[in-house]
């Protein structure tokens, strides 16, 4: 009896929460799991529970489970991705008919994502590519989704999506609060929307974690430098988190960073925070957004710092060997909080603001090279609440969009800008304080230089072009002749002629 | 009649040029080009010039062109990385016999190099990715020659390679004159070694590239303060070049730009470099070394930087147009040039010095993933000479890794170390000048950003690992427990528990 709204294949915790979520907002769901013990276990526990948690259908083989949902079925993977969901795909194929819609959950690389969309196309299928962010908790109450695929699949998916997703307030853009962890919403504007053809739906949320790398690197410089620089005790340096997260910087990172630095050690004395290993992980969606806007050619230096910032981490020997053989100057201390703070406060701001106007170009050149057409305001919205980069922040850039939808960067639309030109003067003392004080800062100071070079209608690339056609006759242009027009200076001759090409 | 010592497939400017510089060592090659006009064209000049160009050979069909060879051939490949390889490749195997040595001397990205030595092994035959640096002058004068492949086929190709290859003195390690543009040389020590197996010969030269682009961006970064905040001519900074030419610096980039800077506009009034374009292009190996660094966990944040800053300098309508809409200080001119050009020196010798520690780190890392054996101390000798990057600093560094096989960073051996002592506070405040005076330094900053983090015992990423525990539980380590031990903190608990993990 076919009578599951839509089935989900994978059933580790954001298989089972994204589960939960979608039985909550009264679908029927059927849940298979390679192992079947664990949907034993799983069905289990949802029988323990909320009565919701009946409308969960557990299944011990593929083909009951794919015989249980109604067609055109709507199947969601949220397995590894990778090899794990291509072996999933083509075990699941033979029981697919014309029309059923997969639907990859998971963190796929966007290339596989487009050739499995191409893959299952030419077999009469549907394919949808969606990110989900927000972690755990997201999955389970409500995630910030980014589903890319055919629009015909889309229509078919949009109720559920829409049900499942967060929720902000449609005025103020802020999260509404059951969309926190906390129940299920079902009022205000839901946080997804259609994002393109094929893989850009996993684009966007690569994209969205690279932003995450930097948001939380450009936090960490911040902590740092008011560590290093005040000398106070973690809450005290989270009471200025708490008080950030009231104004323009307010979004969940910052709130969970006061949150963070209040922490008591359970396990010792102080603070937690002192306690913790100074090395980061990293699980290769910042480093494909860092690689992918190298390959796209978009100078996005700050995401690419953050990644190499969390590798730097990661070689704690090294750098606790390298701490007592390299020198440089001592932190100074007993600055004046009351001039520090707005001024690291405010070189945050800018250099957040450059951080996403990094993702944003890459995004736009992406869709060039891929072929798909994205509505920047749209993303920004559907970042509102959900995902971990959700801040009060995203409005101003919807706004920005909306605005002006052929904007070229967000660093010139009116309100970004006239930030940028209020910041500055403290962001560059903060730079400078940094540098003069032996202080790491490669996410602000990179930022910087990123607007500072955006801004310069001249570089120094004259000389280098002149040196590459010196050393590999690669030809340079001109500035007195029109854009197109190459010479090469033959270099060794005598005299030197210089050669239109 | 099979009398050729070797073959070379590919007559575009650097397989002609390779072709000449064999021949001119008394060798005779067969040459086949795809395009059988070429090679007439080919043949037909060296008929016209030197006598030892009789002794290239050309073959309009691709089977006599193997069968002239003597075996075990050595075919040289000098075509296009890529398809263009493969298909040369297969259309090849067919002729080839047991034993014959294939020779790829172009750009190939590392992966396609282990998988074509995998797949030609199979086959019987012999592959070797070599690394050619130096341009169409070091092709034909003396070029860097990086080999990868069996130990085997390098030992038959080895006298050739050594022959050709760039040579510098065995004492000063300095280039000998007829190894620079002008007449090949015998005598001195040849600028190739064995790399290693499979793909690392093409990695190695990958990495010398990814060096190159930041060589030349510190350089530009050097100029363009001395331009802005001296507000000096072109061949006025020029001799401050040429002037750090005769010190550490010595180099063939800071060479060629002191004679860049000199040059009149041959079209125009003043100087060259004034005239020339500030859009820089780039051809993928840069982007390839920082894709491999992020990939490898690497943190050669500076050498991604000089990438993304020729991305930023092709945008150049974009910064044209921002420039009218961002606002910045002016850049203060009337600096003191004889505080001022010491300053700048030293921040670019101890940003030099970071740069080739991410190069070098980098290398260190591939080799566990790829399994090969580097010698450090080996590859910065065959640098010395006939390649880009060749500089009186290279044979520091083969000093440093010979005086310690295991040196971790090359920041850490004794006389880098002090020159980065001796230079920082000068490196500082260079760097805290440009960020005041908006004059964007990427690679300055961030070297320095690396040196800062690099010698930092702790850093924030505490609070980065405790951000990525607390909305995607992925736990965290503790400094007063052994490493591995990890712990997850329910952070939605109210009484927040710590559990090991």
């Amino acid at each position: 009896m076919s009578n599951a709204d839509i089935g989900l294949i994978g059933l580790a915790v954001m298989g089972q929460n994204l589960a939960l979520n979608i039985a909550d907002h009264g679908y029927t769901i059927a849940v298979y799991n390679r192992h079947h013990e664990k949907t034993d276990d799983f069905i289990a526990l949802c029988r323990q529970r909320e009565p919701s948690h009946e409308r969960v259908q557990g299944h011990a083989d593929l083909a009951g489970f794919v015989r249980a949902i109604k067609r055109p079925r709507k199947i969601v993977l949220l397995v590894k991705a990778g090899q794990p969901t291509d072996i999933t795909i083509n075990n699941l194929v033979p029981y697919l008919e014309a029309g059923d819609i997969v639907i990859d959950g998971g963190n796929a690389h966007w290339l596989d994502t487009i050739r499995r969309e191409k893959e299952l196309t030419a077999k009469g299928f549907h394919f949808i590519g969606s990110g989900v962010s927000g972690g755990e908790t997201g999955a389970r109450f409500g995630p910030s989704l980014m589903p890319g695929g055919s629009r015909e699949a889309w229509a078919s998916l949009e109720p559920i999506w829409r049900d499942i997703a967060a929720k902000v307030d449609a005025d103020t853009g802020v999260p509404l609060p059951g969309a926190e962890p906390g129940k299920p919403v079902s009022g205000g504007v839901p946080c997804t929307a259609y994002v393109g053809a094929d893989g850009s739906g996993h684009y966007v949320k690569m994209v969205h974690n690279g932003i995450e790398y930097i948001d939380m690197q450009l936090i960490c410089e911040a902590y740092w430098l008011l560590k290093q620089l005040l000398d106070w005790d973690a809450d005290a340096i989270g009471e200025v988190f708490r008080e950030w997260n009231t104004g323009e910087l307010s979004s969940y990172l910052i709130e969970i960073t006061g949150d963070i630095l209040g922490q008591r050690d359970p396990s010792g004395q102080g603070f937690l925070v002192d306690h913790v290993l100074d090395t980061a992980g990293q699980k290769g969606t910042g480093l494909w957004t860092a690689s992918s806007a190298l390959e796209q050619g978009v100078p996005a230096n700050a995401i690419a710092e953050a990644v190499f910032a969390r590798s730097l981490s990661a070689l704690k020997d090294e750098r606790l060997a390298a701490s007592a053989l390299l020198q440089g100057p001592e932190a100074a201390s007993g600055h004046d909080p009351a001039e520090l703070i707005p001024a690291i406060r405010d070189a945050l701001y800018c250099s957040k603001i450059c951080a996403y106007a990094q993702g944003f170009q890459l995004l736009a050149e992406a869709q060039k090279t891929y072929g798909w057409t994205l509505d920047f305001g749209t993303l920004a919205q559907i970042w509102r609440g959900g995902c971990i980069i959700r801040a009060r922040f995203l409005q101003k850039i919807t706004d920005a969009y909306q605005a002006d939808p052929n904007l070229k960067n967000l660093m010139l639309d009116p309100y970004f800008r006239s930030s940028l030109h209020d910041g500055q003067a403290h962001w560059r003392e903060v730079v400078a304080l940094a540098v003069r004080n032996g202080i790491p800062t490669p996410a602000f100071g990179s930022a910087l230089a990123y607007y500072d070079g955006y801004r310069s209608g001249s570089l120094p690339a004259n000389l280098l072009q002149a040196q590459r056609d010196y050393f590999g006759a690669h030809t340079y242009e001109r500035i007195d002749q029109p854009r197109g027009k190459f010479f090469h200076l033959d270099w060794p001759a005598a005299d030197r002629p210089e050669l239109p090409q």
